[in-house]
């Protein structure tokens, strides 16, 4: 399907359930889509950091968007992460997620390799030429050690290249200033690069954003509760700054589920990792709450500071954690 | 004079006027104190990064903070950097700053060394007990090369160790984190550490940090344009966030005078020290646009492109530059 | 082949010649492989760095790998780079280097995500568990953007897990402290860990390593000059330490050839492969100089000074360029 | 006194000793001065790094300066450490350094700002027009977060501005480059550059710097056994190789009194200046270990494995610590 002009609203990146033997669980993707969707959110975005696609090997990856794919059976557009080293890795990628009926792409700068600016402008005009989907760029300089210059996004904007960019840089002064740069927050829309759209991937400061003329949102919490960050996009859509503010504060409150792993024994992508696949568990979304290998699992005292984040939170409602249920 | 608690509003980082032999140039800088109070201004920091202090001599930064407060004359509280690599050097700052009236000091965490959190602790909590004022912790990685942790700053504002942060991280996540953390945007205030300042010294989304309960701003750019940020604020405390948008929205167009310099002959820090500073020349501010050795001076193209970005915002009504009054 | 215990002397990562079509030159590739043979060294290393590992399709990687292993023909020992981005998709790698008859394999820590160190001791405990193969740790974190900890290495080395280490972080010192914690420069043979082999990347200070007790040295450099490394190793070897230097520095003088891309316009990467390929392509070892997509090329002036390089090291003793020849 | 042409030998980085009360134990400093000359070092840096100067206030420095200028008493030279953020303040001291009568200055890069290499260049030509005494610059980016540029370095040298570098980067093939640009292992001496002295702060490799052509090494732990360093200095500028290495090597084995501080509590740098001073100490040099102030003691335990690996050394014949003698 057609991308909207621009693209926005909340786009969750997708979580990958696992199952115990490490494969992708496909019916608890299913389900997972299905959560999503009934919380309202615009769009998805599969195979990207919190989907552990670095995780993944490309039979996983194939696995897990067509389940995507297939669940949201075209009600929301679906995008798919290209995540590899360099061009010519990326475009085996790209193909795949083409030949799945992705309705967009979101790459990365390479990584591994470090890339002069002018060599990772060719690379998204090569990726943008060989395959013909909307092409989002990826800025997320935590996993690729460089940063999109908002020069370069611009210039990559305006020539047409890039659909969309998806900050997760967190240099929300920086992205402020590619706002102002491309007409505004008022500034319909746009300006120089018509249809392009800015969405954040800083799930803790999504009303700021939204306030900066962001079109929308790719906030891994939105696996959790993904219906209170449509909230928050009403709110803020409808000009009711309070509102989209107490909204995020709340999310700001529940992300702290991603402090439960004990910080000397896990990395920091497998806490925050663990939080999500143990919260989705807990919520009876998921069968299990596996992050993938060599990522170290949440313990069970982990795993209880998530239940009481989310119940405290309401998402508990019912009592007793509901994830026995597919186990 | 007595802080306000919590400590609020624009309280701009006062640049330091040189003059040709590199000497603080007092009648320019009681000047620019006057052009900010004139702005409304809630209060005034010197001897921040902003102020230079990291090239000012000892003997002139005494020179620059006793003519903030001369000028100030009471009427707005002001806040005195003390920035030296450890303790032991801090507080020699930090008596001196005292004696000369000062209300309030500003410290970063210990620099050129390494230093651990326990360590950082220490620091604050021995400068706390050894000079008799209220005391800001200066949260500023891109100068001092280490974050202050969330909790570390939660510990020590709950402890009554610090009056504030100025918070120049660029971490906007992990300010709403701690905001968050300290009773929210509309817990009053502050909850458990009652009167504790968060101040963000990002100027570039001043609007997203009052809208997350941020007390206050301390923006480089509040040099040049300081109404322009006490009405951001003021909007915002009347919880006109669309205004409060637009004005920043304004100011990010201004702040594009940084890029005047250029990046291929001088620092980062010059090229923005040189444009506030030619700009508040420009503007007749001050007699000179120098900044302190061996940073290099824009060139005259440079000085005319922040003067374009200052007749576009408005702030040049009279034809031709003002500058020269004072030449 | 089984490897030597230790696995020592030369042992240059090959570099991938690519066609105009940027698909792997197979012909120029084995005419390296018979370059380096004829130099003297001691194994081979296939899908390192510097063979452009990060830029070869999958199906490009087995090209190379077969190649390389059938133009060694079981003469030397050939290593496999295994790399990407975490355990899983490692895995597929080592399982199709494996089956293609490689006799060791090379794997760096996780990345893109970020990673503990207990959870990279998982990731190289399972690769070796599951691919019957020797396993080296490839430490690199200019590309993976963490450093391998020594005492990580030490229990790896230890418990056998790794059969050696390929030392690219460039940090000596460090290098040092494991070389002595596993039993010194005369402990024969690796005390604790015994046949665990230290090989250092850094191809500037291979006679320092050697000195320190390094077993063996793998210099992208050496494709270009293989035999001078070998000498230099055997003057080693021999305790020729000042015969050793003067051939390092000799090759340090080579080695400023990859000063010659223009920075402004590459990424360091392309212009240090930008440089050894136009060099193997001037000695007409090579049909082409390219480099693969999106690295910018040399351009002419920068490959005339790469001969002007090899001519003064007495490489190009023919007068004219030998690239023509395959061309 | 003039600095020899070129500037040679063991220069250790001079502790400073503390007493409980945190001032300069200038008896203490007398008797390691004594300790450092009986060990036949060729020259003192006073005020660096390692004698923790960003621990000291201004009238401290001059104290500790004082006293080991008086102590060597014109047997050797002194070199002066000029620390401080930028060309102002870091002129305070030397002008301050010159009147108490130290030999040479050591300056590093501005730090706590960016600076853009002309700038750096522009600060190390200020200095030396302005101070008539021969200047080293410190290359320290573990400390002033910026790489003095190989280029910038040799310009330097070049032009007669630096009489020397003092390389504490521990990027040694950088440092081999610059060597060799500067004429070699070989070229008596330093080219280009008439009496530049290259040193070394590498002290865990300084066999293999002098082997790659450095003129002198200025090693931390040759406070606790600076006669080893002066052996290993003699060994390499006699052509004893392997002796040399074995020297090293056995350093390498002391210097892991580092580790004993417990690295969850204290920062790195005050866990490696714990140790010296506590092995100072031990050794009865001096009255006290203390470190200065946030930094946190070293625990009972960690003092203990200080004295196992001096004892291991061989540098606690006697049995019990001498320690006690002074205190």
């Amino acid at each position: 399907m057609a991308l909207p002009a621009p693209l926005h609203g909340v786009i969750p990146p997708v979580c990958t359930p696992l199952g115990p033997d490490g494969e992708v669980d496909t019916a608890s993707l299913t389900r997972l889509v299905h959560h999503l969707l009934d919380g309202g959110v615009h769009a998805l975005f599969a195979l990207g950091s919190t989907s552990e696609v670095a995780y993944l090997t490309d039979a996983q990856r194939g696995t897990a968007l067509e389940t995507v794919l297939e669940a949201a059976a075209g009600r929301v557009p679906v995008l798919a992460g290209v995540i590899d080293t360099t061009t010519p890795r990326v475009l085996d990628h790209a193909r795949t997620a083409a030949a799945l009926g992705a309705d967009a792409l979101v790459a990365t700068a390479p990584f591994y390799t470090r890339t002069h600016p002018r060599e990772i402008a060719a690379h998204f005009h090569h990726l943008r030429a060989a395959v013909d989907l909307p092409l989002l760029a990826y800025d997320i300089p935590v996993a690729v050690h460089s940063k999109l210059a908002p020069e370069l996004v611009r210039e990559l904007a305006e020539d047409g290249t890039l659909a969309g960019l998806k900050d997760s840089s967190g240099d929300e002064g920086s992205l402020r200033r590619l706002l102002t740069a491309l007409g505004g927050r008022t500034g319909r829309h746009r300006g120089p690069a018509p249809g392009f759209a800015v969405l954040t991937g800083s799930e803790l400061t999504a009303d700021a954003a939204l306030l900066a003329g962001a079109d929308g949102v790719v906030p891994g919490l939105g696996n959790v509760d993904p219906a209170a960050y449509v909230r928050l996009y009403d709110a803020a859509r409808a000009g009711h700054w309070d509102r989209a503010a107490a909204e995020q504060e709340r999310l700001v409150t529940l992300f702290a589920m991603v402090d439960a792993g004990p910080e000397s024994e896990m990395g920091r992508s497998s806490a925050a990792l663990g939080a999500f696949k143990a919260a989705l568990h807990l919520l009876g979304v998921t069968a299990h709450g596996a992050t993938a290998f060599p990522q170290r699992p949440l313990g069970e005292r982990a795993v209880a500071e998530v239940a009481r984040r989310l119940d405290a939170a309401g998402l508990l409602p019912e009592g007793p954690a509901r994830g026995a249920r597919h186990d």
